[in-house]
């Protein structure tokens, strides 16, 4: 018999397919989840598995505590994080986001080492974001102590609320001394947003080393490029 | 019954698979355009179409003021600034110009943010264009209000003209702050200009790395080299 | 009839074929072994042989004095260095060490060449190494007169033991001007080392460029994620 | 019936087709020639052709004044380059040299703009060459206005004269604001010390992005990795 996960779970495979395939990350070093509000539970890729042992199957389906509801093998090692991020951002604060995504992308990693905000430099940036991309600072000594991936969580969203950034808009983020998250509507859309975030990092580096006096984007081209993709008057598209 | 487009559409959709092919943007990221003078039309990617979705029978045709002639998707958002380029370059100064091509291409676009044109630091560039690749300034607050892809257009011919280039002799472009537009003679000419324009901008940004202090190529190099390829005496090629 | 060292080739050729597919050497520029600690045997790559020409047939087993035990072919001219390792590392200290990879992989051997062991900027690194990842000084000129490629273990081994690194759990170096040994409990784990190591070196070198003041990843971040995946506490993976 | 130069053809046909395979440069950037000393001839990519469309049948054979002797189509525009140093090195000098090639390989391109010869950090580079790569100063306006080609030849050869490199030896060049020529005792090895420089100047200039003073490899340490590989007491390969 079917599992009432099914449909959820290869949502997930799929998304956690997409992170080989988009280059996001080597060996095993990422993770998607795949929500369901409406069961307030996610299907994850399992701990420490290789993309080609993936399977549909394999998914492990969490509740929002972090608590296994089905599925043989350990959760991603990263699951707590993603509890934390639709619990506060999907639930509490009634944004549509059914995917989380969690990569080592290479200069993503480099700039959450450098422990530095993604500049807004170009519409590439501005077509999917409109600040900066948002660099939490190291959690604290406390913190990781405490519970290190439901600590991770709440450190970007206190810093989302730091920052007053809303997660429906600004969808990425890097964790300082680690890397990044993305999320998005769907599970394929969150890799598409860590994708994004993976190019424009790259970008932004480049711009540096070409002119390392380079200054943000002007905010009414900023606006434009944002507002023709994203809102009521977006006509980008079909 | 065949359009009487087929053959536009046909070269249309081929130059935009080469974007993908040549590594020219990820996702949806670039279109092309096919060009037809006599019937004063121009055949282009639909907007936000994945490249493994566009087919002949998807391309969009409009004419030389946007207007949709035939397809039953939405042409590129950057429709428009192509209107501008062809109407202005193709028709009103009659340079042979059959295919324009918008990519995010990384280096270009890297180059773009930097706000800076790319000097002509070697044979590689010598070889297809004899100035630097000119970098539009920011186009102004009010024309990105009033039409902004129409003034994207306008501020690439209003830099040309300011800067005294040949379009058919410069036929790569960086709008500042966004990225870059080539053209050529046909759609798949103008591809390889634009994928010319991405060598040149990583190659030039390694060799500033290498050496901050380099210098343009002497004048008569830069001659001799594109010279050789172009123009009556061009021995390049069969 | 089959040589008895048979699985140790088997072992031996998979893991020297991850060289390439791992693209962390071009032609035959690297190399793995796979060490049989009863026999006090190791199967090793033969030397100047392309990947696509190896076979397990081809492998070469010597003893830990670099002596052919067999094998038509001669054995990776960096035999030598192997033989110390293991001997020094999987013998003296009896260490669960049963490959070591060589390879000429582009941003560690970058490192190597700047004579800069490559700082602990982030959690990625962390992940599988606590320390900076050890450069080893130039040899001296006689130890390269005498026995080069024995001294360059002996540099090795010299230099964690100044630096007090335990080789269980720093498990890759960077040879200053040459370039990167790695090792691991199996030859397939060594080769994965060898190319944790080229990321960590590739994000490394992206975060000095990004922010040349970039400072070291805090203590107790380093050892959250390096325990969560390693020890008795282990909590990553199945 | 079949030429006499079939087999020369097929040489220079399969070396051309290796610059694609190695990423040595994109659409038609490059060219291989393929030297017969006792006929005095040597075939050659013809100009402008793309590699898809090369065939052992469209190889160009040209004597060592530029000469065609057989084929339809015209020769590399860089034949006389290729002429001045077989006459020069293979013919004149005595060398073993069957092979050169010429391509726009992005990053040894790069240092040729860069106008400096790739500094010796490493083994990588002195496993093949005991000198920097040297760089050509550029081309005078008069040798470029009398015979460009053949002056890129001359200018070559005299910078070896000026340096008292032997070519036997250094078999790669940088010419000055254009980009890499490399040599080899046949075509296939040619193309292999192409793409030993390109990778060399790759992670040269990451070398010096990491650590801006970093210093040359010692001497002693330069001669033992060459001398391993190269002369009488190689021991290195089979």
């Amino acid at each position: 018999m079917a599992s009432i996960y099914q449909s959820l779970k290869e949502e997930a495979f799929e998304a956690n397919m997409q992170i080989p395939a988009q280059h996001l990350a080597i060996y095993t070093w990422g993770n998607v989840s795949a929500f369901d509000k409406s069961k307030s539970v996610f299907a994850i890729k399992p701990s420490g598995v290789p993309y080609p042992e993936l399977s549909v199957e394999n998914m492990v389906v969490v509740d929002l505590d972090g608590k296994k509801i089905e599925g043989s093998l350990n959760p991603s090692s990263d699951t707590l994080t993603h509890c934390v991020l639709y619990r506060e951002f999907a639930v509490k604060d009634g944004i549509e986001m059914r995917g989380i995504v969690h990569t080592h992308s290479t200069y993503a990693v480099a700039w959450a080492q450098a422990m530095r905000p993604i500049p807004l430099f170009g519409t590439t940036h501005a077509d999917h974001v409109q600040t900066e991309i948002p660099c939490t600072p190291y959690l604290s000594e406390e913190m990781v102590k405490k519970n290190y991936e439901l600590e991770t969580g709440n450190a970007i969203v206190q810093h989302f609320c730091n920052l007053k950034y809303n997660p429906a808009e600004v969808n990425m983020v890097l964790v300082g001394g680690h890397g990044p998250f993305a999320w998005g509507k769907t599970p394929s859309y969150a890799v598409y947003n860590a994708a994004v975030l993976e190019e424009v990092s790259k970008m932004a580096s480049i711009t540096l080393q070409v002119n390392p006096g380079a200054t943000p984007l002007p905010e009414y081209i900023i606006d434009k490029h944002y507002l023709r993709k994203h809102g009521p008057n977006a006509y980008y598209g079909q």
